[in-house]
């Protein structure tokens, strides 16, 4: 099976969407390469991962085909580059949202061409896939929809914006009453902007109908997580965290269907006793800031190194999942209160105080039956960078197994953190 | 004179603050040193700078002693890290605003056996002086009151929090109605803070009182600044760069006299024709973030290598000053409105977006007959360092030449920092 995939090519599409052909025509070969070595070389895969690398195999292909032929339809399609940013306002309107993070590092010399070296990998990746037009999701989107949840973003957007039409969505820094209240606004303009496109106004119907669709697609990724929550692990970290990247850029009610035909495979799994690894294998962890596509590389380290990586608590893992909106709503003011609501509970580090992250961490690591958590943050990611001090604590406080690594896209560490996460898998045995 | 010169001690006082004394005792010494040789060894300064040299001399002594006396006396004592935090409503309850931004390398160690090494320098300097009991403002103080200008300084205070009652200000990232609303509200906290600690509530004519005290002070900046400007310069950029640093911790009515003081003097002198170096000296303007005491080290590069700066586009410089608050407010609701609208004029980089700031920089740079530019970025401050881009760019469209750094307090870049900046001023003197 691994030598039948092949991340597909599709030179005419992507010469309609304005991309560097010439340039962006190296990329799937190499997709292709990666993704046979780390995800196609496992053992004993579920079958129900088809999907998925079927996914993979179209990711610039026959999903940009989609995506474009929605487009030309009159569809709003808006990238994103945060959880914070309501993908269920962009459905209601009939249109594709696509999480726009870069997660490689073939792109960071494009950007830092402009923007300084000393910022977020994944910040730069993404600029630069704008810059060098290697990105098809990038070519085909209407508008991308910034926030200000950190500062190397907030800035970049003002650059960004001379590339493709950037708006900012202010997400304030704290969670009272006052910063609600602006939350709320912020997203009303977000429905602006989307509707804009259209030249419709979405109504309480379709704003609903978004809702509930994004809910499902929520949780079904709960479900998901809970059964690999399981020990021994009937999926491995690897498969979960490639789901959890497609998540980003899959048609929404499609993917929910998949993955809930997986979890069925899995539940039949856990029945049956079988398992992605025996059970006595370590089982981590791993929490912090997001990896974006195809960023593989801790997990590849991780699980290259005998663990099992049970649990991500990440923009790209739970935090995008955990919370649903409460679908009660009698007006669409109520729906849009109750949708920022939700959005209010995404714990991410830009908020001061966060604490409830570190009890949200600690309740990820109960359930999941991890052994040990390796704080993933992002090189010159300050919010992280600081938090980690009292997740830090919070471990040791309760005797759980700690490390915190911080890296970026380049291959350069890779040993260095091979011998570090070895010598953490060995100590968690012991 | 220079002999004569010495940073006081007082360990008793120093004792009764809860210093760790002896390690503190190495500090007025080293001070001694520093500020002789960049300072007092200058030829030709302004018989007036005698006030803020005995400033210096009394840094650890005189005025903490003042301090000390005030907080005795019931009057409230706040630190403050940004110009954001209003210090007029410190003035108007009676009591004492502290600029509490750490400046020195010695201290940074301490910071960074809990903070990662990866943050600005100021804020680990600053934190490293609270943590090591090494700054007697840090330890005079009633409570600091941070705010969410930037990721480290924001998720910092979480931890600062647990040395000292530290309480948080949250300044909104973009400068519309909404945000003006957030603001306002965050501006009657602090005045609930300032006033909890006197246990009565200044009125409108106490607040009236601290908007004119600190109105007469950035004035007496603004008149001290313009004089400068004139070509050729009757005062030294680091004879600038110190009165501006005092500004943060002297009494603001006598400061305020003594700066008139000095303005009449260097009237005078432009008038005779004294200046502190011949007209064909190469004109430095330096921009972006602030240098905190004793800080001083660009500014000591660039006028060692033949130049005089002429301008601080800076917290510690313009950015401090060049706005007054509208004293015509007919109840204290208009009063802190119109406190919170010149609040809202400073043009830091946190902001998106804040092109307000280039035409600014540009402006200034016109105003202060400066031939080139230097942009000062502390390392790791992400949104100085993205801004600059944009900075460059409106240089270069002028023709002005542009030279951006980014350093931190450590002196191993000393010999690269010179080789750049002269070879920046060789261009301008082309």
């Amino acid at each position: 099976m691994s030598d039948e995939f092949v991340v597909k090519s599709d030179p005419e599409l992507w010469e309609k969407l304005g991309m560097d052909v010439a340039r962006f025509s190296g990329m799937p070969p190499m997709l292709t390469n990666a993704y046979r070595n780390i995800f196609l070389s496992q053992q004993n895969r579920p079958e129900r991962m088809a999907y998925f690398d079927d996914m993979v195999a179209n990711i610039h292909t026959g999903r940009i085909q989609e995506i474009y032929d929605a487009k030309e339809g009159g569809k709003p399609v808006i990238g994103t580059f945060c959880v914070y940013v309501p993908e269920e306002l962009v459905v209601a309107a009939g249109g594709i949202c696509i999480g726009l993070c870069g997660g490689a590092q073939g792109s960071i010399a494009d950007a830092e061409k402009i923007l300084p070296r000393n910022i977020c990998p994944m910040v730069k990746s993404a600029f630069g896939f704008k810059v060098g037009k290697i990105c098809p999701y990038f070519q085909v989107v209407d508008l991308v929809y910034g926030e200000t949840t950190c500062d190397a973003k907030k800035k970049t957007w003002e650059l960004l914006d001379r590339y493709v039409p950037t708006h900012v969505m202010e997400i304030p820094q704290m969670k009272r009453e006052r910063d609600k209240r602006l939350w709320v606004e912020e997203v009303k303009d977000f429905k602006v902007a989307v509707d804009r496109i259209t030249g419709n106004e979405t109504d309480f119907e379709a704003v609903a109908g978004g809702i509930r669709t994004i809910n499902a697609k929520r949780a079904a990724l709960q479900r998901l997580n809970a059964l690999r929550h399981h020990t021994p692990s009937p999926i491995s970290g690897r498969d979960m965290l490639i789901i959890q990247q497609i998540a980003f850029y899959d048609e929404p009610v499609r993917f929910t269907e998949k993955v809930h035909e997986l979890c069925d495979e899995l539940e039949k799994r856990v029945q049956d006793g079988v398992a992605i690894a025996p059970k006595e294998t370590p089982r981590i962890l791993v929490s912090g800031t997001p990896m974006a596509l195809p960023n593989w590389k801790l997990h590849y380290i991780i699980e290259s190194a005998g663990a099992v990586v049970v649990n991500e608590e990440s923009c790209i893992g739970t935090r995008y999942y955990k919370d649903l909106i409460d679908e009660g709503a009698a007006d669409m003011d109520q729906q849009l209160e109750r949708l920022t609501e939700r959005y209010m509970k995404i714990d991410c580090s830009c908020f001061t105080p966060n604490d409830d992250r570190i009890d949200q961490v600690i309740r990820e690591f109960e359930a999941s039956g991890a052994e040990g958590i390796i704080d993933y943050c992002l090189q010159f990611c300050h919010t992280y960078n600081i938090e980690a001090v009292k997740l830090r604590e919070a471990c040791e406080a309760r005797g759980i197994p700690f490390m915190a690594i911080e890296t970026d896209y380049s291959p350069d560490d890779m040993g260095q953190l091979q011998t570090r996460v070895e010598a953490f898998i060995e100590q968690i045995k012991g």
